[in-house]
């Protein structure tokens, strides 16, 4: 990793690179590159897979100004996916390949190759920034009495974060609490609700649900949900809901009816090994039962079709599914339907709302494979956004430090730091990558205060790294208001609605400013991404969008000054969210703030 | 890439660190990691992912000697794929991961994880020398009338090597004339005979066969092919056929049939889009029609079952086939059968022969898609061993140096060279970098000698990586005594068995003392890959097996002296294949030869 990282040659998926991201399958496709007049590369090619067989095309020059030359090649559309990279002169051998993951001086797989794709790209509300609520602890609109099932707990009781507790602890929180608390997610440029699963289960968490048919009556039931989906649908709102199409509740409704009778149709929804005992479970957990989706039947009443239960909720009011587990999903030892189940349920979705619908996967590492576009639309962003920004923004840590199921989370400086990101990012179309949800902190891991260590400088740039980073940005319920804690589970804080003396009034402040920025920005929600310094300390970028361009700085520590050409950024540099303007110096470059930790937005005029 | 690499963390998926290389689904594998007592490594955690989620699981103590701690962990196999990688503490900041591409100080993708598999493993005798004959140039044992297509040459009449008579010029070397050579064969230690196209076609090069059911009668036809079966194997060496499965010529059969009746059965085997004037063919060769394997009928005749094509001929003599342009076979358009084609072969093989027989693919590139050892088992390793070594031994080119299909194949030095190969080969699971077909030339490339502008040095350093580097060389007919031309149509001279004053009498008897040594060393022939030492002008690296370990070092130029410890080397290096034995110096450490271009090979005691 150098600096003057302005002055490489340059390709994303994005509009200035690549006019029409989904092409016609028999048809063509324009891409175009960016070869700035500081860069030593004067020809290049396009190598271009067509059938399983690359071809180089000479790319040919499509305009000048005074920054850069833009180099333009026709791709031909031959297959549904298409797979391409550049081929350049200059670099530190004569020769570099240039593709999702940077420069190369030396031959690479295919892998991180560019990919264009025919299929449907996701709705544009899809890039809206996320707010991911866990309903049993946003907000409460009535009491109800508590299942049997449950250990009822007031709204200011503490969490019980581990034991067998943890899934009982109920606080009551409801549908219509959410209703009642649209304008707090409208303050925050939220543009889609994530709601973790709201079907029936004998648990708070719900992910191992008794139904798929109704909304759980602690909940409000159907009736609130349809009132939240109206409400929100009304202030241009979307709502994703969390479906377990791995596995379900030993209560659920079809497992109970496949061990009542060994000749039930649902029997085959399940890997009973020896019925009725003895069946496949998630980590071995019978309370989760998972699925065996060769069974025609279940795939119809699941996710195959208008009569399924991933067609009926999104005529009910859903407008996207984050499907839980998605990497494991399909796989269960010699079976392997991931990529079937994925484009089944694609599919349906379309078939009820056309292209109108977005399709989510939960993951925890590398989930490239699932991202092509005809099935998952994107992935929660652990493995390229989450883990990398943590470990740039943790202190360093005595080895070994646990998280989740890293045993070493330790702290590296900016250069391993974007190199992860740009590796991971590049092993998936960029459709993936705009499309993936970005997260500092959800339901699964400790609150980014926490980590961080109550800093609120570096908090600060967590946030404004979520706002500015390619993907569409998660906050989890809370984190907005700086809530506080260690263990994911601790982590579901109920929401303090009635002490605003716990609310971090600033957090808030800046948390609307920037997710506000982020939603009057094409460049923030859709724009390309050059790097233009990558420092131990200090990160710096830009988003790009034909007619906007927004320049992005974080730094982790007071850092060495950072200078870079006005021709790069613009000569006039206004604030965002909070950001003081930027002037430019007498020789014409722009010198960024050198404090740490600090974040900047600025668009560039 | 620095040096003293053999104080790194090493693991790979040779018989000392995987000794059950293709365990039993639902069973578990060993796998052992070595640890130099150099190396700043304490602790060790393997990830291994179960139904497409990765768990960690701390590695134990295994055993300890003077030089490393041998770390081991169990790898429960819950998939037919068991995809792994170790994490590890040290390195410079803390944490690393080890996976097929080596050490990494940061996040990365699963792309080039570790990989066991249950499919079955190629036979032991797979990873013998293969001898590449291109029947029409290598001897012939009687003259034949010519047929129409044909322009007849004289065994001593130059080549022609481009224009509309290049695949028509017809020297008449036919199958007897291998049989009368296979001494020749047996001296350079071949294992396997690779014969080009055997089967009738209107071409010197027979890629568009008219039938795959008998061996051309140019060639002596299917007794000729026999006695040529029977030699071999009574010498214990093996025969492998070149099968078009992509495309077969506009004179074959089934393609004839298919014109010639609109309800031939025929004519689903290929894609007409007006019958019977238009069909898809490669390249856009009206002469080579390709398949649509979308026809069960097809797959039954060609490739499924112990009628097919591929079945018929491993009865009659064949033990391998290799698979033409495997790349592009079963991708068409919205059409992709290509696993299918490739699982569908190696099953129908497996019917006839059981484990014993073996599955190989032409690919120019990265073949790693393919590779996972259920259907094609080794790939023609263009990509992760022919381009990066000609990269470091090319003289330095003006660019755009024209080979092929790439514009730029510029001179590179040793660290970008290991670090491609090592990328690329981190792609594939060992079982498929161990069965690669490396290849220094082919009938499809410049003859080395005159890639490497007659510079003798160069060559032996080109045929020593090809006998030494992991992987099945394969030695292109007249090679090993130096033919000489540019193009590679020009480069399929017919062998000139008459003129003995034409043969490099030095390289022949070095490449019978290189292969030699590697038909005796287990390994060289299946041993793990543990680099030593990478320098700008020199390579050096371990190739080990329980018991035996060689070590191989490579030298395009002069360079500083590389000293490694005798304790990684040992203390008694025996030469082998003309190489002198080195000693130990006064401090342990043994200097290896500074000269260059040179290569030698030691036997470590």
């Amino acid at each position: 990793m150098t600096n003057a990282l302005w002055s490489l040659p340059h390709h994303d998926g994005s509009a200035s690179y690549v006019p029409e991201p989904t092409p016609e399958l028999g048809g063509s496709a324009t891409v175009l590159l960016r070869v700035p007049r500081a860069s030593d590369v004067t020809k290049a090619w396009v190598r271009v897979n067509m059938d399983g067989e690359p071809e180089l095309r000479e790319a040919v020059v499509d305009r000048q100004d005074e920054n850069d030359t833009w180099l333009r090649a026709e791709l031909p559309v031959v297959n549904p996916v298409v797979s391409y990279r550049f081929l350049l002169d200059g670099g530190p051998y004569g020769y570099q390949w240039l593709n999702g993951a940077g420069l190369h001086g030396r031959d690479v797989p295919d892998a991180a190759d560019f990919r264009l794709t025919t299929f449907d790209k996701p709705p544009a509300w899809a890039t809206g920034t996320m707010y991911q609520i866990f309903p049993d602890r946003f907000a409460k609109s009535v009491d109800r009495p508590a299942p049997a099932w449950a250990e009822p707990a007031a709204w200011d009781d503490p969490v019980v974060g581990e034991g067998p507790g943890t899934p009982r602890q109920w606080y009551g929180g409801d549908l219509d609490g959410i209703t009642a608390h649209l304008d707090h997610l409208e303050s925050l440029g939220v543009g889609t609700i994530y709601l973790t699963p709201f079907f029936p289960a004998e648990s708070n968490h719900r992910y191992n649900a008794s139904t798929f048919s109704r909304v759980d009556p602690l909940l409000g039931g159907d009736e609130a949900f349809a009132r939240l989906a109206d409400a929100a649908h009304a202030r241009g709102m979307r709502l994703m809901g969390d479906l377990t199409t791995n596995h379900c509740g030993d209560t659920h409704e079809w497992f109970q009816a496949a061990i009542a009778d060994p000749r039930a149709p649902e029997r085959e929804f399940f890997f009973f090994s020896d019925w009725p005992e003895t069946y496949a479970c998630w980590w071995g957990l019978r309370e989760m039962p998972i699925f065996d989706h060769r069974s025609m039947e279940l795939r119809r009443r699941f996710y195959d079709g208008p009569d399924s239960v991933v067609a009926s909720w999104l005529r009910r009011g859903l407008d996207a599914w984050r499907i839980d587990v998605a990497n494991m999903t399909g796989i269960h030892g010699e079976i392997n339907l991931s990529h079937e189940v994925a484009t089944t349920i694609r599919r349906t979705m379309a078939g009820v709302v056309g292209t109108d619908s977005f399709l989510q996967a939960e993951s925890n590492h590398d989930a490239s494979r699932d991202l092509l576009g005809d099935g998952y639309q994107g992935t929660m962003n652990y493995a390229a956004f989450t883990r990398p920004l943590w470990q740039w923004l943790l202190p360093p840590q005595p080895f070994p430090y646990a998280h989740a199921k890293y045993p070493a989370l330790p702290n590296l400086p900016g250069g391993p730091v974007v190199a992860a990101m740009q590796e991971l990012s590049g092993m998936t179309p960029w459709m993936g990558t705009v499309h993936a949800m970005n997260l500092i902190g959800s339901h699964d891991t400790h609150r980014i205060v926490s980590l961080l260590d109550r800093n609120a400088g570096l908090v600060d740039v967590a946030f404004g790294m979520l706002a500015a980073y390619p993907g569409v940005p998660m906050l989890y319920a809370g984190d907005e208001i700086g809530l506080d804690a260690m263990g994911p589970e601790y982590a579901r804080i109920p929401m303090p609605w009635a002490h605003p003396e716990r609310w971090d009034m600033r957090r808030l402040a800046h948390t609307r400013a920037l997710f506000g920025a982020r939603a009057d920005s094409e460049a923030l929600q859709r724009g390309g991404l050059r790097w233009v310094n990558v420092a131990d300390d200090a990160l710096t970028f830009l988003r790009e969008a034909p007619g906007e361009s927004v320049l992005v700085h974080a730094a982790r520590a007071p850092h060495a000054p950072v200078r870079v050409p006005a021709s790069v950024v613009g000569s006039s540099l206004t604030g965002l969210a909070g950001t003081p303007d930027l002037a430019v110096d007498a020789d014409g470059w722009v010198t960024l703030p050198a404090d740490g930790p600090a974040f900047g937005l600025w668009r560039c005029g």
